[in-house]
């Protein structure tokens, strides 16, 4: 049985996972969740899938739960204790985490040599290199859960690393799409909301917006799948059906396309390098009918370029650029700047200088730094 | 050094299989070649290939060439002795012939352990079992050249047979896919051979405006791929950007897409599993901007689901459905019979009674017989 730590539970990534999880009882057996801010789904999620340990957001919120037997631990400590409990020869530490708490629970897990199923956007993002180096050091892998990047991964299997030319990510193009950037000016928090393919976390369509999001997909490319900057592509893509492709030294180009539902990615990052049927739908390619491709600038999509441009400099940069744009994004949902504020913001973070060594708790400190700076110049953290 | 056969070196597909052997004069080493009528190309291409033996089509052919050194043949006896020789222990047949012609040399081939790159779409469509059966028997390998089935064969690389959901294979639609059936009564060969897509030999473009050709291709794909005739699907798409997708069990589909360039599946079926550059094109995916994908339907295409109807009967009947085929589209082409002739002739062979044991001379002998019959009954093989 392979042991299976949870973290991010009650999300939406994490559900569908605890589904797949509970489909293949005789692989997996749930050890340790963490759960979020809402008690009663954390109740309904700890029901059905009866952990070992459970951690929770905060100390007082372990008084709800004095009449279960599991152990019990919290915040950011307790994510880091289950990371590294190690109970068994064969572990997968799922994090499904929002946000840069996700980074350290991955660093944990790596060393307490659990194989990692990541959909945690930040650790690779924050500290890719770091990963990739902490992975080859304690033998570990880590499973791709983000639909684009399983569909990559998905189409290189069983091809040569070398034979590979182009990684090329779609995007769908976020709630402005078809905007223009001098319409940009005043957009609202309601209008960038509504993104035109999907409902997701608030932080995600904003930075489905502002095509920040398919910037950090390009760097987690890069950690994942070890191709250089220069070969990594995006395109826009409104109808979402093709999930990313990749084009090979004699210009073929696979691509893996589908119904957009996580828990393909989620099940196959689980059950590598299988495919099990999970109750999925059926694309029907007539019923799509046609399928749109265009070009995505960086004029207009400044921060896409931002990704690159960091991404080569690598060093702190790519954790600066996260910061600025996660603090930017928080003031532009409280409504304390406007939406061009934020690639302003973060355009003046990564273009100064930082001399700091890129190790995990450098980074993290950063992360806090400039994050409580950009608050502080907008009227502080209000909310 | 792997010794290469190229049996119709001088066709399409056996142009571009030059090209690509002669970029990898390292791997590769021309063996023996056949040639065509145009004696003019022959010789170019035995300049460009330096042969130990050409098979010409006629003894008289042979009266051209005294002066060079190579070893000579000729009919089907030369194609069979080229299919026979062995000089090496890694060899490699290229069967890029036209027709049934192209049945025995492959089983030929096989018998002397030769590897088979295959694009003669009958060696699989009318014996398809049997090549199997000696392919297992005689422990060598058949790699598909169509592009269909080249991308299909891309999808499966490292995944796992019994994970294979459907085979999905792409159709332009041909001359008349925006006609309705009560519009082909009178349609001529003229207007028939006018392919929307490509320029390509007049018999593969009928049987593209009448989607036998995509009959065929599912035949050769269940043969190829072990997949039952119930999980191979077929989908219009006008674009032929798309060449063909998998399906797998948890429905993620992949797919292999690129520019329409030969030089590519031949590329890879010559280099598997390697995709090396052959100076071909990128496909700019927003260039190409749109993608459609229609249902196909049996009442339009009943040519299609004759296809089916032999594939599950097995035995001689896909020979006989191919025999029909081939003597009614050259009565067609020679303006005997109508366009919708074609597909009543195979219709009332498909339906009769055939007592006889699918072994590769009855087939041969069916064929032969079947379509003698047919010319005979519309005034003979005048042609």
């Amino acid at each position: 049985m392979k042991k299976v730590y949870l973290l991010g539970a009650c999300g939406s990534i994490g559900t569908q996972s605890i589904d797949i999880l509970l489909k293949h009882k005789d692989i997996f057996e749930i050890e340790a969740i963490s759960v979020g801010h809402d008690l009663t789904l954390a109740k309904k999620v700890i029901d059905m899938t009866k952990p070992q340990i459970v951690c929770f957001r905060k100390e007082e919120d372990l008084l709800s739960f004095t009449d279960y037997n599991f152990e019990k631990v919290f915040g950011d400590k307790g994510l880091e204790y289950i990371a590294k409990v190690n109970r068994g020869n064969d572990e997968l530490l799922i994090n499904a985490l929002v946000g840069s708490a996700g980074l350290k629970p991955t660093v944990c897990a790596i060393k307490a040599h659990k194989d990692i199923a990541l959909a945690n956007k930040e650790t690779l993002v924050m500290a890719g290199d770091i990963i990739n180096e902490l992975l080859k050091e304690y033998n570990v892998s880590l499973y791709p859960i983000d639909s684009e990047h399983s569909a990559i991964w998905q189409c290189i299997q069983g091809e040569n690393h070398s034979e590979i030319l182009n990684l090329i990510i779609t995007a769908s193009g976020g709630s402005f799409r078809d905007k223009k950037r001098e319409e940009l000016v005043n957009v609202t928090r309601d209008d960038a909301l509504k993104h035109p393919n999907w409902h997701m976390g608030e932080k995600i369509t904003i930075d489905s917006a502002t095509m920040m999001n398919k910037g950090f997909e390009v760097m987690e490319a890069h950690h994942l799948f070890h191709i250089d900057y220069d070969h990594i592509k995006t395109v826009l893509h409104r109808e979402s059906v093709v999930h990313s492709l990749v084009e090979f030294k004699d210009h073929m180009i696979k691509a893996e396309l589908g119904v957009a539902d996580m828990r393909g990615p989620i099940s196959y990052a689980l059950l590598y390098p299988h495919h099990e049927d999970f109750d999925g739908e059926t694309l029907d390619l007539s019923s799509v009918s046609t399928m749109h491709f265009e070009p995505l600038s960086f004029e207009r999509f400044p921060c896409l370029e931002y990704a690159y441009i960091v991404g080569k400099k690598g060093g702190v940069y790519p954790a600066v650029l996260n910061a600025a744009n996660e603090a930017a994004v928080r003031l532009f949902l409280a409504r304390k700047i406007s939406f061009l504020d934020i690639e302003r913001i973060i355009y003046e973070y990564i273009s100064k200088e930082y001399n700091v060594e890129a190790n995990i708790d450098n980074i993290l400190e950063l992360d806090r730094k400039i994050q409580n700076e950009i608050y502080d110049l907008h009227g502080g953290k209000t909310w």
